[in-house]
């Protein structure tokens, strides 16, 4: 498969500067790029590897300024990272893609499939599990018994969707499991990374909305809810029954106190220790506890200035004192 | 299976507040319950939920003081949440439960299984592992070679013991491995969570003691001791060697250095990070180097005042100046 | 197998001190070590071990000062942890190694798997993934398709190469997920921990280079590259197109901004946030935001004075308002 820039500005209405019939057959990474390959430039730190890339096309966006011209054909674009993301995934429709129960999977009889559904070898579907048209399930993958996955939802090798929340009962000689009755609902769209965990509920459903998408190795534990196209970086961790809001980003390796709500379009950094209810939409949240960025970077900033402070204050008291005894 | 208000009372020994011949066959949380349903009121923060409820029956402390009728039966005990864990625990206990070697299983001929073990599909037990009876292990775990694993533990889905611990010898090339010819030892009455990873020791033996609960994508290195029914939560890391007592509390993400010792009954909270042996038992520890909780949160309080603080200090300088030129 | 203290020192070059016919026929820990048992002292920590131990040999660094005799059989040697360590390299050599795909594993038609190779049962092998020489992958792991595994890399049970990088372009109803075309390069003598998934890149690929280790439940994300000889701790997460140099050192629980670049030998911290370049080799990072650890165990050690600088601040001010007072 080959296209020649002319052909690709016009599918994704761009315009050509240099040789119009430069012709790609693969993607690349700027740095990497070689003769046939096409790449982008969209991410600012990246813009000295233009002057340099042998790709054959860079899209970029419509204001780059260069300071010398360059050899690849360039394609202008409002937005060069969209329009890359566009034509992969046009690129990625034309491939092979998996489908069908693969012979080494286990489906319980009592599951539900429903069409074009991918399963891969040694996952393992439990009792009365339904899985949406459209799903992809990776090798390797656990859902226990009457959990619930919607429709085109991904989820990716090792993911656990359902095991037992962690619920115990101390008593004088240990701990009594509390049973985990409940279930776990993954809505439409939504991904989930791999080695993923997800619990079921003590009662009722841990649910996961429409469109989320959970990168790999994070714990969302029993009864807890994660609203419509909220995104989170990988290990990040959310302790029991609690519910976050839709369009929210959490950074990498946040965690959540149990019980508390997150507002929709809330903004959380990575490392975040998350311990209280948001107080309204769209608030950006960071450190440990988490407060706002203002005062975040401030008071990191100021503990470079801690020993000089200190210093300060013991200075300041031996300048009193001096000015004391000559008062006396 | 269906149970009154005035049965259910019996059972546990509490008092009904209502109608008698409520009548329930499901547990509900107490924000979704519906007709049919019983559920409870622990927490205070959900108080609100009880006069909405739709539940049949909730079960509340006799300490609750409502501020005006509900619709629901009240049964009254001295512990709500005890109770409703009680209720569940008889139910869970009527619920057909999972037994036997599933043949899409890997046992080893020179591993011994006890009774009534469940091993399910895509399970790996390896060589001379031990499984005592009634232990219950779910899909795609890992048992490497020679780990014995006590009576009526429970291991969830993805979870690997006894991988090699993470030791390597650096030389001028690059790293030698250092062999782990050591294993690990599950006693009785552990639950180890999804995809956590308890590594096999260098030498003689890593520990997990009796009545131990271990949360999801929790690692746990070589060497490792952790004392009867500790629990941790989440994705907590243990580096080698380190030992930890009975009955310790540590919260999600949390992480112990090496070769450190933590005494019985220390609470560790969420994201710590401890890195020298606790003075006695019973300690708390919070932050990152772990320090007892009010140290913590009066630090904590105090970064929000920092920039003040070096504003004033700022300003002391500036009025020390003017009274020293005064006093010239 | 049965070995004198004369015959290790021999073979190790080390100094018997006691008897010369002392024989050990297995490893042991110090504190755990029985008659029968070789066993070293490394650590200073332990040293109060050898006045007790009942191993029938000690490997001890030359430079060793006892306060009095004991009763095993010491080896003195200029490395007593090297030396152990080449004694158990020796050992282990003599077990039988697991070698040859297991028939339940799942290999694909197009992969090209290597000599002495060991696939364990339920690991599942994509199609055009190669495989080199004496590679040994533990069960239930997953190797997303066209991944490269050089020779002698090992890969612990439950690890996930090659799963989707994540990346997702927002638009209004939700996200679209960006194909992620790339896959994965593993080098030779690389070690991978169970459970630690490396993501394929967008374009291009995700690489790791000869000989570096990675322990267990780490993240590394697409676009990502670690440099030879590195070695990271448990629960370590790489955010995207990172890139960490040759013979780095990363604690346990650290995390990587994504889109930075790592010298070599840099050293950084358990837990620590790094979020921007390194401005050389050799730098030590610790904390998060990362800073070096001078500066970072000053600010650590001032937090627990912030309440009596606060007060300090506040006396001073009334001590100059005194000073005014008498001044006007």
């Amino acid at each position: 498969m080959q296209f020649t820039a002319k052909q690709i500005a016009e599918f994704i209405g761009g315009r050509v500067e240099g040789n119009e019939q430069a012709t790609v057959s693969t993607f690349a990474k700027i740095e990497e790029a070689t003769e046939g390959a096409i790449t982008f430039l969209s991410n600012p730190k990246y813009t000295s590897y233009i002057y340099n890339t042998k790709a054959s096309i860079v899209l970029v966006n419509d204001d780059l300024k260069l300071e010398h011209p360059v050899d690849s054909t360039l394609i202008r674009v409002p937005n060069a990272y969209e329009c890359v993301a566009k034509l992969m995934q046009m690129y990625a429709a034309t491939l092979p893609k998996k489908t069908g129960i693969d012979p080494l999977a286990f489906v319980s009889k009592t599951a539900e499939i429903g069409k074009d559904v991918y399963v891969g070898p040694f996952t393992y579907i439990g009792e009365g599990v339904k899985i949406g048209d459209g799903t992809r399930i990776f090798p390797n993958v656990t859902i226990y018994d009457g959990c619930q996955i919607g429709k085109n939802v991904t989820i990716h090798a090792g993911a656990v969707i359902g095991a037992d929340g962690f619920g115990f009962a101390p008593n004088t000689e240990g701990y009594e499991k509390i049973p985990q009755l409940g279930t776990v609902i993954i809505e439409d769209d939504v991904e989930i990374g791999a080695n993923t965990c997800v619990d079921r509920s003590t009662m009722g459903e841990t649910i996961i909305h429409k469109g989320v998408k959970l990168d790999n190795l994070i714990q969302v534990a029993h009864n807890c809810e994660i609203g419509e196209n909220t995104v989170m970086s990988a290990q990040v961790g959310m302790a029991g029954s609690t519910k976050i809001g839709a369009w929210c980003m959490v950074g990498g390796q946040a965690g959540f106190s149990g019980h508390i709500k997150i507002a929709d379009k809330t903004f959380v950094g990575a490392q975040s220790g998350v311990i209280s209810n948001t107080k309204g939409n769209g608030e950006q949240l960071i450190g440990a506890p988490a407060v706002n960025p203002k005062m975040y970077f401030k008071a990191r900033a100021l503990d470079a200035k801690l020993p000089e402070m200190y210093r300060q204050i013991a200075q300041l008291q031996r300048e009193i004192d001096e000015l004391k005894k000559k008062l006396l």
